[in-house]
């Protein structure tokens, strides 16, 4: 690990945020190649689950007012356990520092951690006695205006802003499920003492689909992509099953196909962006880990120095969150679905006899008819029960008739269930820089060298000419400029030893390099390099554009394209 | 106005934020078209001025610690002039509502504002009156961890995620200048009353290139593209010039080429982007509303219905941001300049004389003999003034030699200025989305229709089937599909008219609709149909994606491709 993150950091892949300032635990700077493999991520994430899916995109502020966060539960209950110490204040996250002074997993209440603090008299790393724990919130809180201002936080998902717009965007769709909303940004969580790097962030991006279905619909038309795909799952028992999708949701271990397709284009994504097959792997979430709305819920996690770590989180939400804004907006966030075919009903009207009711109740007898009119209830004994100006009154059958009438029904309102693909993305990129860094001997050499998938590498191609004077100076510009504008991702480097150069980007993970040598100005051919094999092969200029093109859209061997040397 | 923001909201451009809790007022949402308009902004701003510029971008957290801004000067000078009702409480931005009570333009200072508002005696809209004016700082605060917490600010600029970060940048471009550092993101202002919707947001996107430069060449490579490129230009007097850019930096109205090459890239990318050549100008700004460390800015302005806004603002920082976090951090943030030829200069030497130091220092000689070794200054009346261990001595020629020496320079150690242009991109986008919103007669029928530039349209193309039944349908599915593998924004639409259709994809800006009619079963045609002149053509359905593709690439005529019909 010391390795790689001497690496990511030497050549401008992740830098430790406010460094010049003494740095500050939980944020995290992209360098320029860092940033260029995350954006790649979103590019790729986009095709899986936006372009190709019935999905748009949309972006909401960051920062949210506080109505909308205690509609979602996050004001209540976005918390951690926190314990400080009575002597020099410091404050540790309860469970992770009961984890680490005893070896124990403990469950995140304040009574639990109270109970093993004062059981095993856990002390502070000064010697100090601990307070009493006490939840401490997650969200980073703001004032939105002046004076005394108005209370916000910092969003600690996307997702909420995608459910607060839910009429706008039913709208934007016709009202016609299912349809996906996804946002691609910051979130927030305002950690109380992390340690862990990159893996354990205060801000981090976020790539969250909310796909909403009709309740008793939850399949999609293209789940037979992955009927028979296999990936390791390990299920709320801690089992492990190495069979198909298909058959998880027939033996009833992934609650539904809905669910079952996301596990298979997740993780089908995940292995196109460069995380390895081997380690990966979709967990169940137990009984009590799951949030309490929530139908089922898988994790995908990846295998790194940090052992399994939690990438993607893949939740059946049901309607929780709809519901929850429905009651706190009081804004109707249901869609009409109308029925296939109208379907007819029929229905008890009371109609109220005036004849009886005005000698009976005077003045008051045009509400007792409305009331009577409005009623739907059962009638019993002959009788029904209203409610006129806080007076209540049974009223016998001389009073009104009954009629029946049949009336059209068209559909009905129904609120939707969310199923959720909620991505870290801070937390894939650093899997892939993980899972993509080896070393390998190379001319009796050790060499590192970063195997990023081609169409993941933010600098795609390096343009190198073997000496560093005209005229090579001169067609490496002009090479490199045209592949530039063909949209590629390039380089030029002419500075140190052409094997040093070739190492330099062997490192960074660039996965070709083309070098203009003496043999270009006799023949105007140049060589391309793979960085995996470090096979050559001699290729005509006017063929480079189209020969790069393909090699980068796939994973085919440079020989295919040209007669192999050293 | 009140026509464009209506179809906004209702196409799903842009929402207001936080809509069904009532609204917050200077946030936006992004619907999924505005997020696309958006998105290609961004896409096209990274072309112009990354991926052919010596530049790269960065990405570093929205939160920033007090340091950062205490030393880039935010957390003391960022601030308005409030002004709070005594009675009702109500707060305003000073300046704003004098400008709007009297129609006077203030300075943005407490003094002035506190004696316009006695002079005039200007009362709050309830009749109250106003307490002393305060100064309002704009950043977000907020606390960064558990208990007290450390001090946080939502950053008002991305530019000093990039300053903090500029001795791994230098690193990373080897110290060779110049280059471009950029940041695309979140920016944050906690204005005091906005109220002029997506013009004055607490929350907005920027676009920032950070481009250091050697103080003593601030000249561009590619200067010669926009030499002679003409834009109005106002300079601080107010005085318009329709002269070419090279004239205007000849003429000492714009301080510089490299200043004078921004203007003129900035000017191609508004007007590719979409924004109206003659709606658009560039500003310079007055000595006193140019902060002070400026060495010359200017302004994109565009003319929307809110009159002219600034959309891009262009400086020369000069060595500010770069000295500040130097005196702030201690850390050195100069670079190395080797000359391009090593120079020789002589150096004087002191040299002690331990002869004559011995008897008259005894034991301190030592430190004096160090004392004169360290010394550079000059020599007056034969003596130097030395300091030791506190005590002030006077050294005369008698202690000391002086030897004469060469040394070789290799270089220089210098602070680069910064020029910064710096986007508003939802101002961009808003001021697009107004310049190409129009109303026109088709069919003796007035039709709204967004004239957005092809590449920047969300929705590029729209397939439409003539009938919504087999085996129009399944057609339309094919056809769709495969313009979305090809990479472009692709929409099906079966529901309505096919008039009407057309008129929903003139107002959302899509440019080509495609029909599959009768015919298309026949000869496998298709039609293509043109937004702006509502004209159309027939083309093989081979054909189509590579039409397709040179139409959204440039702005070539629909009937270079197919006969026209109607």
């Amino acid at each position: 690990m010391a390795d790689i993150t001497e690496m990511l950091i030497r050549r401008g892949y992740l830098w430790q945020s406010f460094e010049i300032y003494g740095g500050m635990a939980g944020f995290v700077d992209y360098g320029p190649l860092g940033n260029g493999l995350r954006r790649n991520l979103e590019r790729l994430w986009r095709e899986y689950f936006v372009i190709n899916e019935r999905a748009v995109e949309i972006d909401t502020p960051t920062i949210g007012i506080e109505e909308v966060f205690i509609a979602s539960g996050h004001a209540s209950s976005f918390t951690d356990v926190a314990i400080e110490c009575e002597r020099c204040g410091k404050i540790y996250r309860a469970d992770h520092y009961i984890k680490e002074k005893l070896g124990i997993e403990t469950e995140e209440t304040i009574d639990f951690a109270s109970e093993v603090l004062s059981t095993y008299d856990v002390r502070c790393e000064c010697g100090g006695k601990f307070k009493e724990p006490e939840n401490f919130n997650l969200m980073f809180s703001t004032k939105i205006g002046p004076g005394r201002g108005k209370d916000g936080y910092l969003r600690p998902e996307t997702a909420q802003g995608i459910f607060i717009d839910f009429k706008r965007l039913a709208d934007y769709f016709r009202e016609k499920l299912p349809f996906g909303v996804c946002q691609i940004g910051r979130a927030y969580r305002n950690e109380i003492s992390p340690r862990q790097g990159v893996i354990r962030l205060r801000e981090f991006n976020q790539a969250e689909l909310e796909y909403f279905v009709h309740p008793g619909e939850k399949k999609h038309p293209n789940f037979q992509q992955y009927k028979d795909f296999s990936i390791k799952l390990v299920d709320k028992m801690d089992e492990e099953h190495n069979i198909s999708l298909g058959e998880a949701v027939e033996k009833g271990i992934i609650a539904h196909e809905l669910l079952a397709y996301f596990i298979g284009r997740t993780a089908e994504f995940l292995i196109k962006a460069g995380i390895k097959k081997d380690k990966l792997r979709f967990r169940q979430h137990k009984d009590d880990e799951r949030a309490h709305y929530a139908e089922d819920c898988w994790d995908a996690e990846a295998y790194t120095s940090y052992g399994w770590i939690e990438v993607v989180g893949i939740a059946d939400r049901g309607d929780y969150d709809l519901t929850r804004h429905n009651q706190y907006s009081r804004e109707d966030l249901s869609i009409f679905i109308p029925y296939v075919e109208p379907v007819k009903i029929k229905v008890k009207r009371f109609v109220p006899k005036m004849s009886s009711l005005g000698p009976k109740f005077r003045k008051k007898s045009k509400k007792v008819a409305e009331a009577i009119e409005n009623y739907s209830g059962e009638i019993s004994d002959g009788k029904i029960k209203i409610e006129v100006e806080g007076e209540n009154l049974e009223i016998d059958s001389s009073f009104f008739d009954i009629e029946e009438k049949e009336e059209t029904v068209y559909g009905e309102r129904i609120v939707p269930h969310v199923i959720e693909p909620s991505f870290g993305l801070d937390r894939i990129t650093y899997a892939i820089l993980e899972h993509s860094f080896e070393t390998d001997v190379v001319d009796g050499e050790e060499r590192r060298v970063l195997r990023l998938k081609r169409w993941m590498a933010p600098v795609q191609i390096a343009v190198l000419p073997l000496l560093s004077r005209e005229p090579f100076l001169s067609k490496s510009d002009e090479i490199a400029l045209k592949l530039k504008e063909a949209g590629f991702y390039t380089e030029k480097d002419d500075s140190g030893s052409i094997g040093r150069r070739y190492r330099r980007y062997d490192e960074i993970g660039t996965p070709f390099c083309i070098t203009i040598d003496h043999q270009t100005f006799e023949d105007s051919t140049v060589t391309i390099r793979d960085r995996d094999t470090t096979g050559q092969i001699r290729v005509n200029e006017e063929e480079l554009e189209s020969i790069i093109k393909q090699l980068l859209e796939s994973e085919r061997d440079l020989k295919e394209f040209g007669v192999p040397f050293k």
